[in-house]
């Protein structure tokens, strides 16, 4: 099998060079591809097929929720954009501006969107009249354009695939308990779908969204120790409502601001998917996610019996509602196997004519190579069980890696120490003053990445802030960021 | 009743002003919405879910042909939009160009994507090199821009949602088998799903697209006599494939040239669907594409049992696999009728307390309002088959309706009168020569809207040009068009 392997595709290895490790995983696995176009990229079908997953799940999560989605433009004028002052200030460098359309110069300047909460703004204030007209709960599925200098697929592109949710609430009550419930649905998806746990907490205000009151994160840990900003859910108060004019007239009778969300999740998931679960042999998906569950590979497929056993085993699994094929190409078993690990289907089942005289097939994992002799006719409902198991088993093992790569510090020394020697999050106290995350950012260019909600985040009496020693007022969570 | 309308809303007449009636009802049954950014549409929950119905019903239709969906970037490098020389003057007039990004002034400027050929042959022209990479079967839901200088929610707008198809293939032939698949795909789809009618046939050379060898087209008649091309499939032949290099070595080990194809639908359907099936009280959806099919209203819900039973009744629906609502607002039964009519939701369910004594309901069909009682405990069977029945009798209309409004025309009085007094198709045979394509969009504004096929394009021994009375080459459908 050894030999075979180089039949698919030779990787660097994981612990050796994380980023050459990535970007293989990333073209031999066939997610992207390059393009003539600077700093954007291909989704290809295997990386795509992950994505419509990922929106499936996540819009019926939506939708359990009462959001509608809808469409708006892709392009803001600038008058528009600069309507905020802290969202134009945050965004503006980066954004793409068009100038002409249809062979004529623009009268003003229109930029593709990096994020529509203007846009949102301006429907809700020709929408929003009365406290009948709300709650707005829309949601958006579209692509954004940021421009990035340093780009990598999936975790930065300057155009990337998202879903914007944007709301409008009567009252400031209701826009917190949906910021939070947004960021709880993105916690239970990456928690239960991705098999990829995550920390939820707040953003400093140093960290926070342009525009925002408060930001809520949650931030995963990947498998060279770095941090992943995976889902954000932002609180607007009526900042925006005053900016835009958006008003309503209440029961009381009384015109008041409404308050406003946003929330999103982006394609950079998949690369979340790739650093958390991948090993040396490729891409390995959690079976919710992935878009091949399982592959039948016959073995000696020629042999009296063995494919249409082959088709009968793929009929059921597929019968049973899993998302199998069959691989009857005339490439070699050893081939196919290498292949179904690159590109981390979670289970194969191998059947040849010794499996089929004794009634049997195999089931691999894919996560832990084990292997598992079952009755042919148990297959499906095998299959189906071990699938439930790997993507149980997927997300503890993530858990613990996360539990092994949590460190705390008290002194500044040993916080230091932390982030240059031991690869990921570092809980430490914190005054709350912005001096200190810029010194420890310029120090050892790890950021604050959430204060924690929860117990964790309680600050006993006396503690001191990690970096100055000055009374501590919050728990944070640090560590170097993609 | 009479009085109840005007609480929603009271809309043009369909037959006295056709497009007041049309802005009316895509305003009043909320499907868009205006917006800043000129020439574009908000497309609101109620248009956006239709969107998502056609999403559903096409892209499963596509993958059961085989096809992978992808993602390319929204930009096209200028120098790459040029390769194709036929490609780019039909674009390049009508396309928006970004020129500054991240602060700075481009190298090279960039359009945002009108169609996205130039990318899919840049991808193809890395991604294949052996007959094993064929065919390719690719497929992109996106928006795309095109800078028109008059626009109407969801017939012309500058910014649409669409599908675009890109295929590339070893032989001429399977490209051609590719195009007319796909062209029967749209066509199946229109007449079965939304209950519209198409004619399928083929573009004259003057009306076929920009670097296409052959564009086929379906056609359809909205209720106003003007026709609306409804989906295209074009064969490049290897055109496109010569300009970027696409080139592989075939089993003979000759390196040879692809054969593409592409082919899209677009939000336009909606306005399909709204002049084809809506009438004077609004929209009218075919079931089977309808986002809320069915709308429960109880009347007088305050008498005992009519809001249990209603909730009955609309959990019955649910759990037959229905989509239905109920409304149980504060509003008026006579309001509630209302909308539902201008919504265009297929039918509705009565339930007062005189029905409950009888045990039974009442269902309204939204097309031709006809009432049917039934017992309550066959509320959802009888749903479920009167929606059948919807279905069919709407494209039985459509049908109907275009018949009496396809004419015939052998000489040209006949064809200038019957096309300016008889809104509608009109057949009649032509010589192939552009020029009498030109004089008659110059005297009558219609155009060639294809040459169909199957028997009725046979063009019998001494037929005339209706235009220049030179002998006829071509059978052809003409009229004035979206």
């Amino acid at each position: 099998m050894a030999n075979d392997k180089k039949l698919v595709a030779s990787i660097t290895s994981r612990d050796e060079d994380f980023a050459q490790w990535y970007t293989d995983v990333v073209k031999k696995a066939e997610l992207t591809g390059y393009t003539s176009v600077k700093g954007c990229m291909v989704i290809k079908p295997a990386g795509y097929a992950i994505w419509e997953n990922i929106q499936k799940e996540l819009d019926a999560r939506f939708k359990e929720t009462g959001v509608d989605n809808v469409y708006l433009p892709m392009l803001i004028p600038e008058s528009l954009l600069q309507k905020e002052k802290d969202h134009v200030e945050g965004f503006a460098p980066e954004v793409a501006w068009v100038t002409e359309g249809g062979l004529n110069k623009l009268q003003e300047k229109m930029c593709i969107r990096p994020t529509s909460e203007t846009l949102f703004c301006d429907l809700y204030a020709k929408d929003i009249q009365s406290y009948r007209d709300l709650p707005k709960v829309y949601n958006q599925w579209c692509s954004v354009l940021r421009w990035e200098k340093t780009t990598r697929p999936f975790l930065r592109s300057r155009e990337f695939l998202w879903q914007e949710g944007h709301t409008a609430h009567a009252t400031a009550e209701e826009a917190e308990a949906r910021t939070v419930q947004m960021l709880n649905v993105y916690a239970d998806f990456c928690e239960e779908v991705l098999a990829i746990p995550v920390v939820r907490g707040q953003k400093t205000d140093k960290e926070k969204f342009a525009g925002a009151v408060s930001t809520y994160t949650i931030e995963s840990l990947m498998h060279d120790g770095k941090a992943l900003q995976s889902g954000t859910s932002h609180n607007f108060g009526d900042g925006f409502a005053q900016a835009f004019g958006i008003q309503f007239t209440d029961k009381d009778n009384q015109l008041k601001y409404v308050h406003q969300t946003s929330w999103g999740m982006t394609t950079r998931m998949i690369g979340a998917i790739i650093m958390v679960h991948g090993d040396d042999d490729g891409l390995v998906l959690p079976p919710r996610i992935a878009p091949t569950q399982c592959v039948v590979i016959p073995i000696r497929q020629k042999a009296e019996g063995v494919l249409d056993k082959a088709n009968e085993i793929t009929a059921a699994l597929r019968a049973s509602g899993l998302r199998v094929k069959l691989d009857d190409s005339d490439r070699s078993p050893g081939w196919k196997f290498s292949e179904q690990e690159m590109r981390g289907f979670p289970m194969r089942i191998e059947l040849g004519p010794k499996d089929l005289e004794a009634g049997n097939c195999v089931l691999v994992r894919r996560d832990t190579r084990e292997k598992l002799v079952v009755p042919i006719e148990k297959a499906a409902e095998e299959s189906a069980k071990l699938l439930q198991v790997i993507q149980k088993d997927m997300l503890e093992r993530a858990k613990q890696f996360r539990a092994e790569h949590t460190y705390e510090a008290e002194d500044y020394e040993t916080f230091k120490e932390t982030i240059d020697q031991k690869p990921g999050f570092v809980k430490a106290f914190w005054c709350e003053d912005v001096a200190c995350e810029d010194k420890i950012k310029e120090d050892t260019t790890a950021t604050s990445r959430c204060i924690p909600f929860g117990e964790e985040a309680i600050v006993p009496e006396g503690a001191k802030c990690v970096c100055c020693g000055k009374p501590a007022k919050k728990m944070v969570y640090w560590g170097k960021a993609y």
